[in-house]
Parts: structure tokens; sequence; C-alpha cells
């Protein structure tokens, strides 16, 4: 671990990696995995009530700037923990908002916040139950930084996470890749893609309880793409269950204002977030793949929605899970886990 | 509501009950009182377990400096969301922890934080579950802040919270008031007040679970008296309940160095945070006050614990309930809430 933090500490690739890990130990986990976006906590175990499990969540938006095309730090405040919790197989229930205020917010920005917070948290029927208030002086924090914890409720049965990639699963995602990525950036320095690119800060509760319904127990991952994109999901997929993934470049969903922002700006588009977009691994028995990509496209979120690869074989002990792209002119190159720092203050 | 957010609007007092008046209007919910510090959820509204009841907390740490005599930023942050619970009747069961880090922070200083954290929770068997870490630019941050947010169980039974303070309740707190402030003050300024003053900080739950089963069903009102010091919680309360409160200046605990400090820095000592504080009010029946305190005083954060006042009256329709200071020499004086900024970075 190097001896101060820097930014690409924070930009979800490799350094991310190892600062988690670091974290953890020094918090008595055993392995970094014990300190992951959520927690499952068994309601029996801890005294109170029979057969539920709660689901709990945290996560802190310090974006710049705090209102870009799509949306603003408090909608994807209550969205990113809504998804969170959604794509644990969660139903959220309740969330606490925190903020760190700097002297000489005005106020009335605060409010505009504050009131797309509450519209997303009523859409979804989720609670902003207890909240806490911090100022603190000039120069001390970015203007504004919301924390935003969440509880949901998961009846268990069918287990999904990462470690339940298996050979033949098909993986499938929502929509476009890096919507999100491209307007906060676009707002931040004031540049123009032939026309604005919105962020796709959506919640995706009612999508995921659809995909769920129609697949059946055979959705085993789901992930949301945020902070490291799409590559650092299959990653961290492919290591958790020790698979090789394979993704179709021809079946990617990109909008080409991205796919042009990112020929101009030097972005892979496998790096960049998202914060409306799920990954689905599903077995392609009895219809479920069909019957989940039918159920994307009746959804106001999900009409874009493709399958983009499958998972290929179990990866031989000692052998490096891979993350394969097979081009549109039939090349294969690997995806990796961003290295360095890209867009700072995504999310 | 001011058009810009001042420091004042951080300190605990009027400015602040405004601003969180104002938050919690934004956020949709009906009174002030919606958006506490912590907040209960019923399991079977929630659809999950039968009986039980979760209490859910959140708290954001930005202390400056984050070590002082007698804690640290990670202690403090694991301690408060504890007593946050503690103080609501619920047993502590999980915490999440986020991580708002200014590039340039040592790492070994942010394993130190960590550490400390982990060795608070490990004493009271709290589990830390789920984190997140974001890095923001240099001078976007104050070196690090940390959001803790909690979970606790609580069996329910006996209703304690503020409006549940009565006429001939005694009201007791477990130890001296202002250590905390004036030692963080003492830390920043290079201070030294005849010897070092170490912060309070530590976690209640051991010594509450004491006072709950000594005193049985009696224990009506308990609330840690942190930013805003005992003059916030205390007004809060007489709000809450609509009764005048009456405090003797001769039976607060003050360690002579804090009163010496206040003398000189021009401090109210009402107003000072304390964080390994709790104030209880409790009926006096059965014995239940003399038995608290004697659980209390077989403590060791309850040693100087003492009966400080009592509940007075109900107040007529129309008035304002007080909170009366009998001082020493006899005379009679308003104990009111902090009206400008005090010690920013306290908490």
């Amino acid at each position: 671990m190097e001896k101060m933090i820097r930014l690409a500490h924070g930009a979800g690739g490799v350094l991310s990696h190892e600062l988690h890990k670091y974290i953890v130990e020094r918090l008595g986990g055993q392995d970094a995995s014990a300190l992951a976006d959520g927690a499952v906590l068994d309601l029996d175990e801890m005294g109170a009530g029979q057969g539920g499990r709660l689901v709990f969540t945290t996560d802190s938006f310090v974006i710049v700037p705090r209102k870009f095309p799509g949306g603003d730090i408090g909608k994807l405040a209550v969205c990113g923990t809504i998804n969170d919790l959604a794509v644990m197989g969660a139903r959220p229930v309740a969330i606490s908002m925190a903020l760190v205020i700097e002297e000489g917010l005005e106020t009335e920005k605060l409010g505009e916040y504050l009131e797309s917070a509450a519209m997303v948290a009523a859409e979804c029927d989720v609670r902003i139950v207890t909240g806490d208030t911090k100022v603190v002086e000039r120069g001390s924090a970015d203007r504004l930084f919301i924390n935003t914890s969440g509880i949901g409720i998961t009846e268990g049965g069918n287990e999904i996470g990462p470690q339940m990639a298996r050979p033949g699963q098909k993986i499938l995602i929502n929509g476009n890749l890096g919507d999100h990525s491209i307007a906060v950036v676009s707002a931040r320095e004031g540049l123009s893609f032939a026309g604005q690119i919105e962020s796709d800060c959506a919640p995706l509760f009612g999508l995921i309880g659809n995909v769920l319904e129609a697949a059946g127990g055979k959705v085993k991952v789901m992930r949301d793409p945020t902070r490291g994109g799409l590559a650092s999901v299959l990653n961290e997929i492919a290591g958790s269950s020790r698979v090789n993934i394979r993704i179709d470049e021809a079946e990617i969903p990109v909008n080409d204002k991205v796919m042009g922002a990112c020929g101009l700006l030097g972005y892979d588009v496998f790096h960049l977030a998202n914060e409306g977009k799920c990954v689905f691994f599903i077995e392609d028995d009895d219809g479920a793949v069909e019957n989940a990509l039918q159920a994307m496209h009746a959804h106001p979120l999900g009409r874009d929605a493709a399958v983009i690869g499958e998972v290929e074989g179990i990866v031989d002990e000692g052998a490096t899970p891979r993350v394969i792209l097979k081009t549109i002119i039939g090349g294969r190159r690997i995806i990796d886990v961003l290295t360095g720092d890209l867009l700072p203050r995504i999310c």
C-alpha cells in the first residue's frame, strides 16, 4: 500500500481494490469481500423476527457538478442506494440521509437537491427515515457531500451473488453503457457532443423486480456497473466465480454520442460509470433468458436491453479469470479493470 | 431561512433547528421530528419477521483534529453510532462505515483511525458490515470524513423518548460535562489547562443496559448530550413533553479544569459537547432512581454519576417550556439553546 492516498485510489480500479483490502484488514475483517457494498443480516441471528433477512448498504456521493443533465446529487444518492439494495435482491424500505455542507452553499440549491431525492424515494415507496447534518468551514469540503445508507428486505431463497456465475449463463444488460459518465464530464467541462447526453440515473427496483418475476430462480448474478464500469463488475464476477467471461462488442448497446465522446476524450466505454444499469447473469433454461429480455424491453428503463455475452469456462487452478471482448471485426481483447484514474467524482 | 448556509447552522443551536426543519420539509416529512437522529422501523410492517423492531441511525464525523486526548475520529464514529442506538433503547448489531478521503491523507493514519474504530466495535460486539470509500481532490475535503449508520434491535415494551418527561421524574447523568469539547479545542489550539483533559468518548451500550436493568420500566427519557450540549438536549425534551425542567448547579458534575477552561475561553459548560454521557429521566418510584444511580456508580463510565435535577410542571398552553438552572448561590437562570456558533467540528 502506498504511503499516501491518491485520487486513483477512488477511481474503482486496481488501486481501489488495494485500498479496500487495506481498510478491511484494519477493521479486522477476514477478507476483502467481507466489507462489500452491502451486507446481508439474518434477523434470526440478530434475535429479531423470524425468517426474513435484511440487506444493509452505504454509499457516499461527492459528484461534481452537483447538477447534470438527467439528475442531480440528491436524485443520484437515493437512486444509488435503491439500486445497491435491489441488485442484492432486496426490496428497499428505509434510507438515511447524512449531509456534509460547506458554509456558503446556497440554501435554495440544497432545497432543490433534497426535493429531487424525495421525489425518487416517493416514486419507489421508500422512506427517508433518519438524517444528520454537519456544516464545515469554507475550504473544508466541496459544497455538499451526501451519504445514504439503506435497509432492504429479502425473502432469501434463490442465492444471487458474484460467486454464482457458471458456464453457459447468458449476460444481459438493460441498456446503453456510459451515459452517466459522459453526461457528468460534459456538464463539468462545458462540452457538447452533437447534442446533450443525459445521465441514465434511475432507480432500478421496478425493472429488477420484473426480471426476477419473469426469469424465476434462473437469475444468478446481478450487479450495477457504477464506478469502474462494466469492466470492473465483470472482472469482479469472473474472479469471485473463477470463470472466464466473453462479451460481444457488436451486441453491447452504446449511444453513438457516447462512442464519439470516448473517441475524442480517450475513454474506454467499459470503464465508464452507469447509474441506471444492471448486469444480469441468467441460466439459459426454460426460456428464462428470452423471458427476462422481454420483461426488460417492456419496461421504460430496459428498452435497449440486450444479451451481450456469456460465461465461458471454469478457470484452472493457478490461472487468472479473464473477461474477453469479441470485437466487431472478430478479434479478441482482454477487458481489464482500470489502472489509473479516469473520471473523478462521477458518483 | 437564510440564503446561505453558515457555520452556525451546524453548531447544534437555534439555527441548526431551522436548517433541520428546512431539510425535513424539502424531503416531504410532516414535521421536524419526523427525521430525527434515529428511526424506529417495525419489522411486521416491513413484511419481515415478527414482533421485533429495528432502530436505524446515521451520523457523519468531521472532527478536527482527527486525533485528540482520549480518542480519534475512528473511535468517535463508532461510539457515536453505538450511543445513538443505545439511547433509543436498542442493542446495536451492525454498523456501516463510509469514508470520504482527501487525496494526500497518510495511509498509516487512516489505518490507525480504522483500528480504533474496530477496537470499540469489537468491545461492544457490534460488526462493521458494509462500507464505502470515496477519494476527492486536494482542497475538496478536510482530510477525512466518516459516516457511520447503525442498525439496532429493540424489544419494544417500555416507551422511551423525549416526549415522555413528566413532573416528578428525576434527571440523572453518568458523569462530568464538557470533557470532549475542551479536549478537542485544547488539541486543536495547542492549549493546556493545568494538565490534559481527555475526551469522554466511549460506547455507552453497557452502562445503559445496566441502568435499564436496575430501574426497570421507570426510565422514560434517555438522550446523549453531544453537539449543542446538555442545554440543547434538555430544551428539546422540555419542548417535546411541554414541561419545565429544573437542574441544580451544585449537583452537576464538572471537572475543575473544564470549568477553568470555560472561564478562560468564555464557553458555557451547558453548551459543550459530550461523547460518553447520557441523560436519564427516571420516575421516582420503588427506589428506581437510587437503583439506577447505584448501577451507574458500579460501572467504569458512571463513577461520577449524579441526580442533577427534576421535571417541575406541565406548561400551560401558549407558554414556553423552560429549562431553569438553580445556581449555587440560590439564583435561577434560564438555560437556553446555543444561538451562535461555538466550537465547530467537535463531532
